[in-house]
């Protein structure tokens, strides 16, 4: 006997969970393709040599490799296995743009919402499988500012639709920060190592930092410092706070500028499109991958739990896949890594166990009555509600308990009373009330009943 | 320059086949979740120690193994690696179910739609990586037949909703089979040799089998080989066919006798369900998984397709999870290939490209048209629509000519015509009009129109 476990750093759920957990992958799906967004899926297994031409470091310390019964028996290859496991959705989105340039239509809005894989140390909340759901828009050869006004959007969406609480999309943008390092004179590499130590500001503090900067290695003079500082302190409240804090930076150099031009197209932009002015602010201490990103850079924080971090990032990039393709692709993007954000929910008891994706249990009382509960289970069913039909007969407290356990909300009762007053019973188990309706009438009362509490705003 | 190229053996789509194949994974979830079936996940990754107790010969040899760069880089490992790519989701099943024994509602509904892996010989239309659509009912001790017409009542929902063409769910019982075998004198492990050669008269031929079973090793009569033929021939048409061929086979052991009511209790459980009559025969050939299912077996083929092969196969079983638990947990189940089917109906040409999940696509004449645009864009959206923007404008005739490349079905337009009009033009690429609407009935008059046609049967 083999004891039944999964490995370590996998999320495996109980079906209400997984309810809960596909719910907010259909609403994320759902909200992607409202703005467009196309569906792509790439196979889980890519060729390393195709893979692997990006990455360095950490990241290629945490591939997985693939290898067939067959492979392993011819005994160990000199080089890399043949396949690897995708570590992101972003390097397949390059390849597979760069396969099919020839098919695809520019700007090409695609989403992704796939496991991806990374041999993490084993730790709890770590994860070794995770889903990414992945929204890009790839232009070729260029790619309008415009696109980077769609993507907080969408985002804003998706976590309105997902009712996880307050949310605030932090944006900043590399160009303006690059500029306003050039504006107090530090250039080229340096602009590199100085955005990585601001990058810290939030783990060692301003003071810590200050440090760094006036020492060695940097030599920062101290209102170049000071200059600094408050750059990365600026937080907007509102919209019109944000154009007026990038209103009072001053002026700066042609880099500098444009970058304050692009953000402020883009919070024109979220205006016309309606969208919450609590929803989007400057937080120009953002700096994110710093290698990558070349425009608007975007954090998601949950407002009452700061803790979890950036629970959506993403931004503006140069070109997509440089290894791949001669053509230029520039792009912008954003990622929710779902599963660390519903294990996240979870423990801080914001994602709680969902009703059942059965509307209704047609119980059954004896054996006569198993080809009535069949057929109306049937009709039901026609009318677009997810039904069980009870296929044994058990005492009807038995199957109550079990709907009521499993989150079932209806039962439905059809007993010698019922049939001799020509009706059906229903109970309501999550309004704790009984009522009887006639069977023609049945299955537009459940949807009704059902559709009203969705309108109100009740997870339906 | 590294070539972008996925490796041999998956299944990459360009996004309007993505969104076919995507409609065709979502009409089947909907359907299995009708019939109350509740959603699991399981990781790709299995500890091979676990995943591997099962196997033997053909499918161990297929197995794909995983090591992380760190396990890669320590050598060659004396067994095999710990971890492995799941090949099916029977084995996934049968450990989640061991595993959460005492949290799970007995008999367990449960749908898995995932991929699963398999290193086969690189072959035009064989996958290394494909979709497996599974249901099963998991019962704890024991679990009534009655759950094993409930399985094919799915299935014919299923494919009536993919609108794929006519088919067939062919049914037989191990029961049946085993206990008319000892009627003509095979008993025991005989059972299973003569079966496997059974199952090859489709391959073979009457003759060539004929000739086996008198042969060597065999040595059956004539007169045992005539029954076992003419029993083999069995196919009904029609319910009341089936009844009267079930009768027609004469009295039988006790085992064949359980096998036959049985059979008769899920004809009568389908026509309570309404299952239409020519959705389900009596196929007396089929054998299917010799080791593995011990009653009803169902094959599914289509009809104008029967080199297709059987589309969606499975039966009832006696234990699930042997190796990984003391219970018994009886169980009934069937899967579909989606990944192999819909390769195969393409290449059939019955699956054809379809319209573009984006509905409207909100074209953009000038820039001043732009908060327009926007604005509109998500009201359409707030409507259920999903709503491509136009963020460049460009001329008109290139819009319509992307939305209908794209398989979008409607453009809106404002120009300066409609704006004097106090109108917004609609284009219908698919029905080739354009009409006027006010601006506050656009919404509304959209759904309708995408409404009528999917009530009329069209692809919506």
């Amino acid at each position: 006997m083999i004891k039944p476990r999964t490995p370590p750093g996998v999320m495996e759920l109980l079906p209400r969970d997984q309810i809960a957990f596909q719910r907010m992958l259909d609403t994320i799906r759902q909200t992607f393709e409202r703005f467009g967004f196309l569906p792509v899926e790439t196979p889980v297994m890519e060729l390393s040599e195709v893979l692997l031409t990006k990455t360095g470091g950490e990241t290629e310390r945490q591939v997985y490799f693939v290898q067939s019964t067959g492979a392993l028996e011819k005994g160990a290859t000199d080089g890399m296995p043949e396949l690897a496991l995708r570590f992101d959705l972003t390097v397949p989105l390059a390849r597979y743009v760069a396969e099919h340039e020839h098919d695809l239509a520019f700007p090409f809005r695609r989403y992704q919402m796939q496991r991806v894989y990374r041999g993490e140390r084993a730790q709890r909340g770590r994860f070794r499988e995770f889903y990414q759901c992945d929204i890009d828009v790839i232009g070729k050869d260029s790619l309008s500012p415009r696109f980077d006004a769609e993507i907080p959007a969408v985002i804003a969406a998706v976590f309105e639709r997902l009712a996880i609480g307050d949310f605030t999309i932090q944006l900043n943008h590399r160009k303006l920060l690059r500029g306003y390092f050039e504006g107090v004179g530090i250039e080229g590499e340096q602009q590199f190592t100085v955005l990585r130590e601001m990058d810290k500001l939030d783990k060692r503090g301003e003071d810590a930092v200050r440090e760094t900067l006036a020492g060695e290695g940097f030599n920062l003079q101290a209102d170049a410092i000071e200059k600094l500082m408050a750059f990365a302190r600026v937080r907007s409240n509102g919209h019109d706070d944000a154009l007026a804090k990038l209103d009072a930076l001053g002026t700066g150099t042609a880099l500098f500028e444009q970058g304050r031009d692009e953000l402020r197209g883009i919070l024109q932009q979220l205006r016309a499109l309606g969208v919450a002015e609590s929803r989007y602010a400057l937080n120009l201490s953002i700096a994110r991958g710093l290698d990558y990103y070349t425009g608007v850079v975007y954090e998601t924080t949950l407002d009452a739990h700061p803790q979890i971090g950036s629970i959506c990032s993403g931004g503006r990039y140069d070109n997509l896949a440089s290894h791949y393709s001669k053509s230029k692709l520039p792009g912008v993007g954003i990622s929710i890594g779902l599963t660390r954000l519903f294990y996240q929910l979870r423990e801080a008891g914001l994602v709680t166990t969902a009703e059942s994706s059965v509307d209704v249990l047609v119980s059954l009382l004896d054996d006569d009555g198993l080809a009535h509960a069949l057929a109306l289970s049937q009709r039901l069913r026609a009318a677009g509600l997810n039904v069980e039909t009870q296929l044994e007969p058990r005492k009807l407290a038995k199957q109550m308990q079990y709907a009521d356990r499993a989150g079932i909300r209806f039962v439905v009762i059809r007993g010698e009373d019922e049939i001799a007053r020509g009706v059906i019973a229903v109970k309501d188990l999550r309004r704790g009330e009984q009522f009887d309706v006639v069977e023609t009438e049945l299955a537009a009362t459940l949807q009704v009943e059902r559709e009203q509490l969705r309108t109100q705003g009740l997870p339906a």
